[in-house]
């Protein structure tokens, strides 16, 4: 049974990723897709624009067959973290044969080149001088790794080139049995901000949907997404407002103990003083993030840091599950194919398969001290959903325990 | 110099207070009124409609001398620790003489018979008995002073008396210096929502100012507290939005440890499960309040252990400040006479006399170990307004550190 992974956040799910998901079919020669998503925070330090069992849902109507989360202990990360949780994930499985990946550069081969040279030591001495010389962590791996293996710059610069790498590292350092699969993406620009077609990015289309452009988004996404979208805007799940989360951000970070902020993730050189005190002089996190953005704490780095200060998520944390790995696959949404492939899973996964959270963890065992390292990365799931609700727009969807009592999606 | 002492909220000042502190000079024949205020937290478990130093400055502006903090750690509270945290603070001054209150029974006589009766081992018994057989404890209580001392039932039914009754026992318990003076209260009741004169409740009076009746609210309030008033609302300095913090609590009361719920004040016979466990299914403050309301835990009751949820106090730091008493004289505002009275305060009294928050804590420092137990109860004070700001219309109030740069308010 060959199966193919991908790795995604479906924030939302759009005719990109659909296109996606046929190219791994075909190019893999197989008929099962298995996607390990994001949760409800997603990698750049944001909230998904959707609660992940209706992202999972859109995503198997739009062709997936089974959707796992990514813990968000994985989701929440840097490239490398983020690549490491979903291809561990995917390989402790047992049967996952291909791992299929958009790329802005269509050529494998020098992606390849690009993974196993970010770990030599030429690269990693280049690399160390120009991060002395002030240069951003981006730039600095770029101009080292073209200094020592002469590949063009431009190549890092593009999120998912830098995704791509950081896949094929994590097969190479996991030693996981995954063929690569690279798909040149059709959507446009990772960035852009403008719906131009039928391809546009997530960014795109969470920003047409977020100021009511429905026309352009109706281009955008296919239609199963849409019908979706439209009942949860309808019924108030959704969209998730940051803003309803501002002030749980600040209070922590204004009223927080230096020391506990100081275990923050990522968090060195004196930043838990700047946070806390630019959180104090802040009306917003807005202007909280302009005060503290710099040159080495980008946007993106400081937001990945408000999540976890949201979710109580310290380096140690992180830490102990960058060793563990992945500890269970948690089931969002399935089909008929899906569930053939769960059945094989249930043979040979090194994980245990969660359709049902309660068999694990209960929303009150979850606050107590003796979690085992499985339920306690699962804990943390279920605290995310509990933060992450109180962003949608009413009740109930604003009341916590989702994760308790929301089964997963089937398609029959 | 006689100095006649008032414990009040001022939430906000109306013509009921102003009529009691003319009450005060006239009884007491003193020139000198000082008030210990309520800061930005008030008694009943709510945030202050306006920020402290404002309704500071209307109190001046009003007749008062001098306005004191009454410190976090006590103005969230029951009668009885409100009452001794007023009389303690007032009577640690060293030159207080009287300390006049509004009481719904004009009687202090019968008032201090209760006082008396409260704490003599007949009515400890027969209260014991009562709170047995599941009577709240005012029923309780008024119930067994009824039947140890034949005092009438319904005197302790008044809010005003009750407080009344917990300040004559706090002057006895602390050997206070103290003069009562009780003034029948003008304004309607205290629970009254409706303005219907020139004599309203502070509870109505917020009602007119949420609602926006301007007109009755000119009514019942000077023209001085008038014209702040609308100066606060046009610049976004307030109302206070109590919806504003509401996802701090759920978020906390969701995702805390349990042994740390535990610790909160008040909470026992396994409240902490509830809260939490409601805080899941609950997708507001007050349908958890509805869902955890008992017979024992009233809504107050349950409102002030949100708040102390909201900052972070729990039973442990409450015991230790109830041990020692207010640990300093944070003043707010005064006029020419209040600065007279500071000036004999800073000869005779036990405590320090705060006027500029940073000789004694900084922003910084309060978040850090090493604090003694008077920078201690001072830094639940900034927390407090640091997370006050966050419930106000706009910026720039919803910053923090408004304690480190605001002086008190002088009018001169």
């Amino acid at each position: 049974m060959k199966t193919v992974g991908i790795i995604a956040e479906y924030n939302p799910f759009h005719n990109g990723h659909q296109w996606q998901i046929n190219q791994a079919r075909k190019l893999s020669g197989s008929d099962y897709i298995i996607c390990v998503m994001s949760g409800n925070f997603v990698q750049r330090g944001e909230l998904a624009i959707f609660d992940k069992w209706k992202r999972a849902e859109m995503a198997v109507l739009g062709g997936a067959d089974l959707i796992l989360e990514l813990p968000v202990v994985f989701s929440v990360r840097s490239a490398q973290y983020f690549a490491a949780g979903g291809v561990r994930l995917l390989n402790a499985l047992g049967n996952v044969s291909h791992l299929c990946f958009g790329t802005e550069h269509p050529d494998l081969n020098i992606l390849k080149r690009i993974a196993s040279a970010i770990d030599d030591k030429k690269t990693l001495d280049t690399l160390h001088s120009n991060l002395q010389l002030g240069q951003t962590y981006a730039a600095a791996l770029s101009n080292a790794i073209h200094a020592s293996h002469n590949i063009p710059f431009n190549i890092l610069n593009e999120p998912n080139n830098i995704l791509a790498v950081e896949y094929l590292r994590s097969i190479n350092k996991y030693r996981a049995t995954l063929t690569p699969i690279a798909v040149p993406r059709r959507e446009s620009h990772y960035h852009d901000t403008i719906i131009s077609g039928t391809f546009a990015s997530a960014t795109a289309v969470r920003k047409s949907l977020l100021s009511h452009a429905s026309t352009s988004v109706q281009k955008a996404i296919p239609p199963s997404s849409y019908d979706i979208i439209e009942q949860l805007i309808t019924t108030n799940r959704g969209p998730a407002s940051a803003a309803k989360l501002e002030n749980i951000i600040l209070a922590k970070l204004r009223t927080a103990n230096l020391i506990d902020l100081e275990q923050l993730p990522d968090v060195s050189e004196g930043l838990h003083y700047k946070l806390q005190k630019s959180a104090l002089n802040a009306s917003s996190v807005q202007e909280l993030l302009t005060m503290v953005k710099s040159k080495r704490y980008t946007n993106t780095r400081l937001q990945r840091i408000l999540i976890h200060t949201l979710l109580g998520i310290s380096q140690n944390v992180l830490n102990e599950f960058d060793q563990t790995g992945p500890l269970y696959a948690r089931v969002l949404a399935f089909n008929d194919r899906g569930r053939a492939i769960l059945k094989e899973f249930n043979k040979n996964s090194a994980l245990p398969i969660i359709t049902k959270t309660t068999q694990f963890l209960s929303s009150i065992s979850r606050n107590t001290a003796n979690l085992n390292a499985m339920q306690k990365m699962l804990s943390y799931d279920t605290v995310a959903t509990d933060v992450y609700a109180l962003s949608l727009p009413g009740s109930p969807w604003t009341r916590g325990g989702w994760d308790f009592r929301t089964s997963p999606y089937y398609e029959g």
